[in-house]
């Protein structure tokens, strides 16, 4: 047994201690509430980094979360890995659906249950302890830069002018993306696309203030309806997104891609009981696997107006909201995303409606090259650790420092985590399967060796 | 003039001040932490009453607010009228639009800003200074009851169980129901007939709980997709409503009435200006008189879903629910309405949704004889007060109590209030004009004089 796998297996208590720690802070980058506590844990990370070896590890600021830098380049002649990550988490709501506190994590089985403790703390842990796992026996394989951000959640406002203003910094061989998972326990996986995302806001009003139902009701438009109308025109019966050009850069699966495709291990039935939802639904003439991964996508994320508290309250409302976005594929711009679906807008609103159009924010896709020779270590990693190759996968979501690296820096990103389908990130009672982080480590330092 | 003219225009400063007193309680019946401040509204009437000559006057204790009771029956041979108002109010909500805090009341010019200052404490504190008035003189003109509830705002859920079983104290001539108002200041106007009320709550559930919209997005149904498109269908391009039946009994406006109608002097401009709006909207072929108070019409009160924070999140929810509410004309039945309208949903909801509709309370509309003595000396008064003949309208509001009276205790109600379209009740800075209440003082005492 390597020994640094030896010294991994010896100190999983340690580590979930650790671990515990970092997910006690409840780093919303969404709210500004918690700017203080997302600072904090990007000092926690930063001290954590120096601890393991890095010759350098800063928390740099920047106009909105500070993003942590840390370096130690003492292989020479050996690649140079980036590791990103983030420290951030989503929102915890709704609140009362969670079985225990979201930020006082506590394990139940062998699960995390946290927010954050699948996406992506559990993951950022692992990766540190797995270097940990390296430094304690001697220089490090390759040369380590780490890239840890604070704003992922909320669409990496501040990473594209830093990567602009950090090239030399950042400069690598290979990004080593630990924001991710596997298909199951016993399946490892590895995605080679991503979806890209484009999130708005919409607000449309018909009336200066909230009116009398009674006394204005039939003679005056009702904004409710107007956004209902509008989301309702977003979709055919087919699922197909109608808004004109949508479709238009969305590269055609070939049958290699598709027969690819169809090695996932893909369940529907399970599909169905993860999600708690009992039917499918999306675009005709296509599975599952295809829909999430391979076909762009267009959701409303959320939706209020007028009078939401309980009882009855008899008011035609003055304006109604929704958040929508659209996870994209790759070759659609989400600049062009953004116009045509102004565009479908501009057309549907009817007279006396004013609206507004506001793009939080964007990212495009990316397709990664399956055959390169970080891909090749990380499967071989995989699969020394799992006992079983893994399959190579398209992913739904939308991971857009990856694109933005691939443009910027000129890197592929290997796709490296162990989060499940079924932790429930972004909802409640988030959960991570703990023998996979242990299994992690052991992969990332494999993996690092292997280079 | 008549003394009790007098008396009521040297009181005028000591009226705003009572008035400004009640105003100051926050009797928001729908809201649970004010229920306290409901009851001390009913404490505060009674005490009132009593000092202005009731031989009886108590709050009577219901499953939800207490309902005022109060009567001086010593005028044999005199009609009986019962008083009916109601002393709770809307919820005060958006806050931040209001220019003066809503509890505590400003007067400002020839307004109090308040809520309730028009709907309806104004209404009813005048009634209580017309009466006192009339105390003052010596005994009463008629026999007087009071009726005053307080969950009008929620629908009055107490009320019809309590009018059955208080038939006998609510036994009267014909109802003087102080909860209305009139055209403008210089337009005394009656209103005949009321449009009724069915409120709903609908619940689309389409996982068990939030998902990530990457990771689901595109595979699952979106709840918010489902009741946008089942709120677009209720409606047809003229603006109809699309719930099959829902016109089957609403009786054709004959020529005579759209005659009287067209007496109304509305002006549509000054319609879209008071409503803050830009375009009228409403059934094709009607009048805005006619749509708003001749026929029905249905309305989304509110709508909410998913992620509703700051900034994104990318959530794909587990439900969304809207309140919904129709306004009913004459002849059509609530329970009705109901049905049909989870008919209509039972049509629409795709496979795979489970859904609810719950109905928060409902009341039938009302049509009154013009041609009665009651509405004679209520015209005869307005006229003398304002110098001008009142005209007869419909209302497009809802006054479910009218109906309910006709009903058990077979009177009819003289709707008598001094409200403006104008006041923005319901909505933030609900005002009152001042100058309106001073002739409604007289207005109600005239009417008491002249039965």
């Amino acid at each position: 047994m390597e020994p640094y796998v030896e010294w991994l297996r010896a100190r999983q208590s340690e580590f979930l201690t650790e671990y515990q720690e970092l997910l006690s802070i409840p780093s919303v980058s969404t709210l500004p509430e918690h700017k203080a506590d997302v600072a904090r844990t990007a000092d926690w990370l930063v001290a954590r980094l120096k601890k393991l070896g890095m010759t350098r590890a800063e928390a740099v600021p920047t106009c909105g979360h500070p993003i942590v830098l840390a370096e130690c380049l003492n292989a020479p002649g050996k690649p140079t890995v980036l590791v990103y990550g983030h420290y951030d988490v989503q929102p915890a709501d709704p609140l009362d659906e969670w079985k225990s506190a979201p930020f006082v994590p506590e394990v139940r089985g062998d699960y995390m249950f946290a927010r954050g403790a699948s996406d992506m703390k559990g993951q950022l842990m692992c990766a540190l302890k797995a270097v940990e796992a390296l430094s304690a026996q001697g220089p490090f394989p390759v040369n380590l830069k780490f890239l840890l951000e604070g704003e992922e959640e909320i669409g990496s406002p501040s990473l594209p002018d830093f990567v602009e203003a950090h090239k030399a910094d950042l400069a690598c061989d290979v990004v080593l993306n630990c924001d991710g998972g596997i298909y199951a326990p016993d399946q490892p996986s590895i995605v080679y696309a991503l979806r890209g995302l484009a999130y708005f806001e919409i607000e449309v009003r018909t009336a200066k203030s909230d009116l009398h139902s009674g006394l204005f009701g039939g003679g005056i438009l009702n904004p409710i309806h107007v956004l209902s109308e509008v989301i309702a025109g977003l979709h055919d019966a087919d699922g197909r997104v109608l808004v004109p050009g949508f479709y238009e850069r969305v590269r055609p699966l070939d049958e290699a891609e598709r027969a690819c495709l169809r090695q996932v291990p893909h369940d529907d039935n399970e599909f169905l009981q993860l999600a708690g939802a009992s039917v499918l639904h999306g675009e005709t003439g296509y599975s599952t696997v295809e829909r999430l991964g391979a076909r762009p996508c267009l959701d409303v994320n959320g939706i209020w107006g007028g009078f939401t508290g309980e009882g009855a309250k008899t008011v035609l409302p003055a304006r109604a909201c929704a958040k929508m976005s659209m996870r994209l594929v790759p070759d659609q711009r989400p600049d062009e995303a953004e116009a045509q679906l102004r565009a479908y807008l501009e057309k549907r609103m009817p007279e006396g409606v004013s609206w507004t159009l506001h793009c939080h924010s964007w990212g495009p896709g990316a397709v990664m090259e399956r055959s390169s020779d970080y891909m090749v270590a990380a499967a071989k990693a995989l699969e020394q650790v799992f006992g079983r190759a893994p399959f190579f996968e398209r992913h739904g979501g939308s991971v857009p420092v990856v694109g933005l690296l691939q443009q910027r820096l000129g890197v592929d990103s290997i796709m490296l985590g162990f989060a499940l389908p079924g932790d429930g990130i972004h909802g409640p009672n988030e959960r991570q399967y703990l023998p996979n982080l242990y299994k992690g480590m052991e992969t990332y330092a494999r993996f690092l060796c292997g280079l």
